[in-house]
């Protein structure tokens, strides 16, 4: 009887036990399933989350990690004094600060710098080369004569690149190293240019090449992809050029072109060939890097600012009434 | 011994019935639950991304941690869809993320948010409101129309206002002892900024002024300063105008905003009285705050971006040959 009663007690305990398990376990059950109603907005705070997440990384990407341990950008940049002269490289040096490890080579058109290039160079916070060569006057444009009727910029872009071949043959040890890595882009004051162009452009092993949005009267110009190679370029003119490519859209390896010395722009050059000109010495299609996601995105952009009409400035100095000359504009 | 048996037998089988049922009820519990090995993991994304989230912002708020004591500069950007839109805006985003405390509020000419502006500013970086309003037909500049006829960005610019007011009316406490400090600024997406302009901005009582660059068929339009006060206009054109000033020339502070509710640009306005129909709700001329040098700087520039021509593009389509549709420009 003992041991019956023993085994009988153990037996409801067990039971009672076991029982009130499985009660538990199914009421779990059914309140964990609740989580199907949360599952939605858990995705949604996740994709928020992530969103958020990456606003912030690209942030700090660009503003607050000065990378060090990355290639660098040398951007060659012709320049000439007129009226926007000095809006349009503000804005373009608020880009360039966002970017790490670029260093801006500064060109003028100019017999010797300019103050205000000078001053502004000096106050912007980049690092910078600042350099000037005076196009010679058979081969400068006239007042009146349409852009494209001469290559504007050859002379100041040759001046950058021998720049970086007499920095390039003067580097030793770590910092020969650095330029093997390094690349070159030539970047007009006057484009716009989002900050990932940069990081695409950053790793090119000969040449770079991405699509340009709003140039040669198209929507964009670019190379087109096939099996991860350049094919051929979408380009409303002269798609037969040797390479049908802005100067905005490519970007070459600091290495070719120390290598190449014989590589620079022909200031003759018709119009529309000036790039070919240079790359010729270079590369042929079959070295092209595609970029941006195989050249699917407009990263850079070919925006001309208009000329300002000085008519009623022209009205007042005629009556002595013009803006202070002395107020830098 | 049989009795005894049999209970062992009973207890021995239930035991096992009861452990299969356990056993089943868990591996169901499981399976059907399968959101809850997921909703475990998403649980696990959600904190790891708030972790890494709070991690990226106490970055950012240490690295910012001397500029997020001033005052909060609020700015108000009218933007329509065009060609050279997301260039614009790119550049703009550009000087913007390089100016603590900026809020953003972009006001799109449209009948609802655009997927380019949304994505865009998603992608910005910056601290901002999206906001749209779509300007009445017989208000809108029609094709061919000399960009002077009817002013831009009035119904836009009133809506930023409409939403600065909804926000000082919610605010509360901290909130809106802060909001007594802050200022509004207009910042149309075709000028360009000098990141000092807002420091001069950023500390104004009523209202600040300052020059604008190559505005009005001039170098320059300005207040002219004596003994610390606006006297007159540096300008063109009808300087007897209430307030003969480019809508890039001055900040209000938010306060004024919000206590003269009535203040708002008139879309009606004559060409060149848009920022007097503002202003004369607020400010005498008396009231005006010189900045950047007591107005003899040059420190924002009223540039104009080409519509790019589309010649070869149109051409191209017509041959079925135009660029991609899909890819933004």
């Amino acid at each position: 009887m003992r041991m019956r009663l023993r085994l009988k007690t153990v037996f409801v305990l067990y039971f009672m036990v076991s029982l009130l398990g499985l009660i538990y376990a199914l009421m779990q059950l059914g309140q964990r399933c609740d989580c199907r109603g949360h599952a939605m907005s858990k995705d949604q705070q996740i994709s928020q989350l992530r969103g958020e997440l990456q606003k912030l990384q690209e942030h700090i990407k660009t503003e607050l990690s000065k990378k060090t341990d990355v290639p660098k950008i040398y951007v060659i940049t012709p320049t000439y004094a007129r009226l926007v002269q000095k809006a349009e490289l503000t804005r373009l040096s608020h880009t360039f600060l966002h970017v790490p490890q670029l260093h801006w080579i500064v060109v003028e058109d100019a017999p010797q710098p300019t103050p205000l290039v000078t001053d502004f160079l000096a106050a912007s916070g980049l690092t910078y080369a600042h350099l000037h060569k005076l196009t010679p006057k058979d081969r400068k444009l006239q007042e009146g004569d349409p852009s494209w009727l001469k290559p504007r910029g050859a002379e100041q872009r040759n001046e950058g690149l021998r720049w970086l071949r007499e920095m390039g043959a003067a580097a030793e040890g770590k910092e020969a190293a650095a330029l093997e890595e390094a690349v070159v882009y030539f970047a007009d004051d006057d484009n716009t240019y989002s900050l990932q162009l940069f990081e695409e452009m950053r790793y090119t092993y000969r040449v770079s090449v991405w699509p340009v949005g709003l140039v040669g009267g198209m929507k964009f110009e670019r190379p087109v992809v096939e099996d991860g190679k350049v094919v051929r370029f979408h380009t409303g003119w002269h798609p037969n050029r040797p390479f049908p490519i802005d100067m905005a859209g490519f970007a070459v390896s600091l290495r070719l072109i120390l290598t190449n010395p014989q590589a620079r722009f022909d200031g003759d050059a018709q119009m529309g060939f000036l790039e070919s000109s240079f790359l010729q010495h270079l590369v042929t299609m079959d070295d092209f890097e595609p970029k941006a996601d195989l050249c699917t995105k407009v990263l850079v952009w070919h925006t001309r600012t208009e000329k300002p009409k000085m008519k009623r400035e022209d009205a007042l100095q005629k009556q002595g009434l013009g803006s202070d000359p002395d107020v830098e504009v």
